[in-house]
């Protein structure tokens, strides 16, 4: 649906706050007026904004991958050089799963199969987006090295999602592993993986 | 608690169905009912079995681990070089988490944080012991391989199991990708991504 830039904020706030209340309870096990009550509106109130408990996870999810367009994605596209991109790509979205700063990349990962019918076509399609993104790059880095391929690059993207995207069950900010150790490890192996040796 | 053989084969029984309407419902979303009606009892029927939800869930996440120490670690550990003990382990650990012949494997993955308290602790030291298992034999690996290591085995160890636990959001068996593709190019991957070219 159309929405003034004010409702657009609005629902972006919801989407935060409601992303920590799945986050805590599972989207199962979280009720529209539990959400209502940590946003601070009435049952009533929320459903102004967002028809039900399936489109606000699916607004979560959508934001979440703007957040992944803007912060990650933007920010690379104009690096002429492929290796140097996907490099880049890995790195913010590790930083992206890593910090956790947003709620929502979590329920990304997590609620995955929560989300029913068209709406999760439509995720699922801006996802399919994002790994055919990398599996093109993948392809150039393997074409640029001169080497024939060592795999295919759907699975070589899947590998490298599936390494990022776990992080979120194990990782922990505040242990002994600082971050720019894992990403330097895993860009490195991921590369090394990938082509063999430089 | 000290249960007689058939009252563990019962268990392991309603683990299984158990498994299949979390993994549907979500641990959230389905009640006591909801599984008693599954395995075919009466909800006094199966409080007889199994003391509470959570406990439950406990019993099928152990459940999991102890098919992961049956039908993988058992098998390996006689073979006495590191490096095949190590890739038979991964093939094993690919194997359960694409055939998902048991549900509990995919509810151990997916569940991690529904569980609360000792039970949660005690299935966390089962996981720990598994990770710790695998950073032995890599810096094993490393230190056959006569080279300085590339990457601490801890970072090696994480970066496997999120390639390979990862695979339950995305692989499926009916699609163009086999199992035997997905495994060599597993390991190879990993394999040159620890190492470098042989």
């Amino acid at each position: 649906m159309a929405r003034t830039p004010d409702a657009r904020k609005k629902l972006r706030e919801i989407c935060k706050v409601a992303a920590k209340v799945f986050y805590e309870k599972g989207y199962d096990g979280a009720s529209m007026q539990d959400i209502a009550e940590a946003v601070g509106l009435t049952k009533a109130g929320l459903y102004h904004h967002v028809s039900s408990k399936g489109t606000l996870l699916f607004e979560i999810m959508n934001y979440g991958m703007d957040i992944l367009d803007e912060t990650v994605l933007a920010k690379v596209k104009e690096i002429p050089d492929p290796r140097e991109r996907l490099r880049r790509t890995i790195l913010g979205h590790i930083d992206l799963v890593v910090r956790a700063r947003d709620m929502e990349i979590t329920v990304i990962l997590h609620e995955n199969r929560s989300l029913k019918g068209t709406l999760r076509k439509k995720i699922n399609a801006r996802k399919r987006a994002y790994i055919e993104y990398l599996e093109d790059l993948i392809a150039r880095v393997q074409e640029q090295s001169g080497m024939p391929p060592k795999l295919s690059p759907h699975i070589a993207a899947f590998a490298v999602l599936g390494m990022i995207n776990w992080l979120y069950q194990w990782y922990h900010m505040e242990g002994a592993v600082k971050e720019e150790e894992i990403s330097s490890a895993y860009v490195d192996f991921f590369f090394r993986g990938l082509l063999g040796n430089p």
